[in-house]
């Protein structure tokens, strides 16, 4: 599948870029400069020792893409969304950003809309295929590919289908998919982000994750 | 210890009362009427073929106990804080209190304090030593008592002695307890409760837990 990352420069892009490409996803990278986003998968591909990544603009990797995902920081968050509203039309968004508190990250400042997640959805419209997930997951565990990923990913978005294939791709990386339903669950989902952030800080670790239990055995 | 549970007869009283005795802590069960806490009591004890638990009224529990832990439903989560803001000066308070929307149990309403927990300082006071713990644990596994819990507890709370002998009576549970620092760590916590509720549902279970990943071994 073809997915884009934009802000794929950021703290969580490069390692997701690397782990799609090495399961056999298409990947590209997008970021706001175009030049930026060639350099990163430049440096991507040099780390794989194969070319499998390409790098452009936001607006580029979101016209060629099935799947875009975005993971730039929440200030970033409704100025990309709106620059990309046009190419998103008609697909499925993966909405990993957090509104974590920029004086404190081990809060989160929940948006109007509920979520960040909803609020993409405001901005986007109803045509585009809203997905929360991958809010939770360690970026320095992701980052270091040789990692294993020992979390679970809840995900969340009010189209079934687009859910289950966001859950596809989220076990290509290894990782368990959860179906946590409507994309309102972002409102429970999101705040764990600042939870695990406040746990890191705590345990002076980076590696904070959480995992589901009690649920039926797939 | 010395462990008073108020609203003892509800949904998570019951099932911690009856693993704190097996435990071999002191627990008295506490009820707005003391008819009922009485009642309650009687049963649990003959559930365990022992006659381990005593039964009474809030303000008594609270005055005779060294912990005292609420588990009354959000909507009389002030009320009772009230009944035995007295009783409690000086003492540990576990608030297990989640802020569900009463419309609509998979979302939670946060109060202007920040959270059930925070609140619960606001209207007991500074010399109330807060703790926020045991949120998360499914009422149905804790009830069952031969069944294994298979999730850890979070506990917050802003005086750190309190947050360790806290810690140490859910470990006595045969629980995983994991310090989070201070109080308003519950705005993080509590709604979790809310995401496990959805899950029960959309899951068709009533088990759902959360566990930690990443973090040291103790």
């Amino acid at each position: 599948m073809r997915i884009a990352i934009l802000g794929g420069t950021g703290e969580q892009g490069p390692g997701l870029a690397l782990r799609w490409a090495q399961a056999g996803e298409e990947v590209i990278i997008g970021s706001r400069q175009k030049e930026k986003g060639e350099k990163v998968a430049i440096e991507l591909n040099q780390e794989l020792g194969k070319e499998l990544l390409r790098g452009t603009d936001n607006v580029t990797a979101a016209a060629a893409a099935e799947v875009v995902v975005l993971t730039v920081p929440y200030s970033a968050h409704v100025s990309t969304l709106e620059s990309v509203k046009e190419q998103l039309q008609g697909k499925i968004f993966v909405d990993v950003s957090v509104p974590l508190d920029p004086e404190n990250a081990r809060r989160v400042i929940m948006p109007s809309a509920g979520s960040a997640a909803e609020e993409a959805q405001q901005v986007l419209g109803s045509e585009v295929k809203v997905v929360g997930a991958l809010q939770n997951v360690s970026a320095h565990v992701l980052r270091d590919i040789n990692a294993v990923i020992d979390c679970d990913v809840l995900v969340c978005g009010s189209d079934k289908d687009a859910r289950a294939t966001v859950m596809q791709l989220i076990e290509r990386l290894g990782i368990h998919a959860i179906d946590v339903g409507p994309l309102e669950a972002a409102r429970q989902i999101e705040p764990i982000t600042a939870l695990l952030i406040r746990l890191n800080i705590r345990h002076k670790v980076h590696s904070a994750g959480i995992r589901l239990t009690g649920l039926p055995k797939r």
